[in-house]
C-alpha cells in the first residue's frame, strides 16, 4: 500500500475507532511496513487532526502503551458551535410557557450533537470512568455520541422500571422543575460495584435529576467522576450539583417580553 | 499543504461528516488545489474508504451535484457483527421470562450500533427522506447514529406526551407484547406536512408499535420510506407491517429448556 493510501487508512481507522488502544504491531502487520515507517505516518495523521481540529493521537511506549485516537474540537470550532446555540436558544419561538423551552430539535441534530460530545471526550477522555450514564429521553443522542466518542457502554437511566431490564434499583427524588416527587430506575446488571461514571444530560436547572442520578449510581458505589450538561439555567444560581460543565447557559427567559438569553461558557474557550 | 496530508484531511472531514454534499470549489479554495487534482485526490479517497470496507464517496455534475461519502459496511465486517450479535442474543442469562430477552447493553454499545447503522445508511441513504424517526426508548442511539449518517435530523416519538414537545399528536394502539392498549405522541413541531421518513427500531414482535409509528405518521401525511430493526422475533409469523429489514432474527426463546436461538438476515450480505 502507498503512503498515500495508508495515511487515508489510518485516519478512517482512527476515525472509526475513537479511544480504541491499537498496539503498534497492529498497523505494520496489516500495512507490512518498519516501526519507524509508522513513526513517520502516525505523526503526519496528528498533524492532519491537529488541523483540522478533531482530535489529537495520544502515543505511549512500554506495557499498556499502544496508539489512541483522542476527539476533540478547535477552539473556532467550539466557538462557533456555542454561538449558533445560543442564536438557536434566543429563538422565542422556543418558549412553552411555565420556563420552559421547545430543544428537542437541538438535542436531536446530529452535528450540534457529535460537537458537544467532542467537548466533553476532550475533556473526560482520562478519568478513567467505565461508562457513560444519562437518565432518558432527551439526552440519550447526546450521551449515546459521547460514551461511542470515549469507547465507553452507555446506561441509560429509566423514569419507569421497565420489564425489559431485569431487576432494577430505584429511587425517588424531588424535581424543582416539575416540583414533585418523581422516579428513576437502573438495571442492576447494566453496572457494577465500585465503578467510575461520567455523567451527560441535556438540561440543568436546580440540578434536582442530576443529584438524583448521583444517589442511584452511589447505591452501586458508583463514584461520578464529571457531569457534563449542554444547557444550564443560570437560575436558581444555588444547584443541588457542585461541579458541572456547561456548554451554554440559559440566563433569562422573559415570557411577557418574549425574550431569552442564552450565553456561553466562556471558560471552555479559554482553557 | 502536501498530497499526504490532503489524503488524510479529506478522509477526516468526510467521515466528521457523512452524506454531507459538498461542492468542489470548496474543497479546491480550501487546499488550492486544480480541479484536476482534486479529482485525482478524490479517486484515491474512495479507494481507502472501499478498501477499509467503511462506505464510498459519490460524485455528480451539475447544478445540484457535488461530492458525497455515503458511509457502508463491508460484507466480511457486517457477517462478523451479526455472528457476534446472534452469540451475544444466544447468552441464557439474558432470559428475563415471558419471552423477554435483556437487550439494553447490546443497544447501547457503540460499536455494535455504528455497524447496524452503517447497514441502514448504505441501503436508505438514497430515499429522500427528511428524517429518522424512532420510538423511545431503547432504540434511540441506533436511530441516533443512523441519523448522523444519514445527515438527518433525528425524531422521538414519545410513550407520553411531555409538557416540553409543546403540542402533540397522540394516537392509542395495541401492544401484541404487553397485551394491552398503549399510548404514542408525537410534537406537532417536529416534523412537517407530507415529509418523508424511515424508521428505525431495536426490536420487533408482532410489529404493534411499528404500526403505531405508521399511522402517527400518517396524520401528518408523512410516508414511510423504509423500516429498520435490529431484532427481529420469527414468532408470529405474520407481521403487522409489511416491509422491514432485520439485522439478526430471534428464531426462538425457550425458557424451560433455558435456550435462544439467533439468526443472521443473511440477505443482507448477498446483495
Amino acid at each position: 500500500m502507498k503512503k498515500n493510501n495508508r495515511i487515508g487508512a489510518l485516519v478512517d481507522e482512527f476515525t472509526s475507532n475513537p479511544c480504541r488502544l491499537y498496539d503498534s504491531k497492529y498497523f505494520c502487520e496489516k500495512y507490512d511496513i518498519a516501526k519507524s515507517s509508522l513513526s513517520e505516518d502516525i505523526k503526519l495523521v496528528n498533524e492532519v487532526f491537529k488541523e483540522n481540529g478533531t482530535g489529537h493521537i495520544e502515543s505511549s511506549s512500554g506495557v499498556g502503551g499502544g496508539i489512541k485516537y483522542i476527539p476533540g474540537i478547535s477552539a473556532k470550532r467550539l466557538n462557533r458551535l456555542q454561538e449558533e446555540l445560543c442564536a438557536m436558544l434566543e429563538d422565542s419561538s422556543r418558549l412553552l410557557g411555565g420556563g420552559f423551552l421547545y430543544t428537542s430539535d437541538i438535542m436531536f441534530d446530529g452535528r450540534i450533537v457529535d460537537g458537544m460530545a467532542r467537548v466533553f471526550a476532550s475533556r473526560f477522555h482520562d478519568l478513567g470512568a467505565n461508562y457513560v450514564v444519562t437518565i432518558e429521553t432527551k439526552g440519550i443522542p447526546l450521551a449515546a455520541r459521547t460514551a461511542a466518542l470515549l469507547n465507553l457502554p452507555l446506561v441509560v437511566i429509566r423514569r419507569e422500571a421497565m420489564y425489559a431490564e431485569g431487576s432494577t434499583v430505584s429511587i425517588n427524588y424531588f424535581s424543582g422543575s416539575s416540583d414533585r416527587i418523581q422516579k428513576m430506575s437502573i438495571a442492576k446488571r447494566a453496572v457494577s460495584q465500585g465503578s467510575k461514571a461520567i455523567v451527560i444530560d441535556d438540561f440543568m436547572r436546580g440540578g434536582g435529576s442530576l443529584k438524583g442520578v448521583i444517589e442511584i449510581l452511589g447505591e452501586f458505589d458508583i463514584k461520578v467522576e464529571a457531569i457534563g450538561v449542554a444547557m444550564v439555567s443560570r437560575e436558581p444560581e444555588k444547584k443541588k450539583v457542585a461541579e458541572y460543565l456547561p456548554i451554554v447557559y440559559i440566563d433569562e427567559i422573559d415570557e411577557e417580553r418574549h425574550v431569552i438569553l442564552a450565553r456561553k461558557n466562556a471558560s471552555l474557550t479559554e482553557d
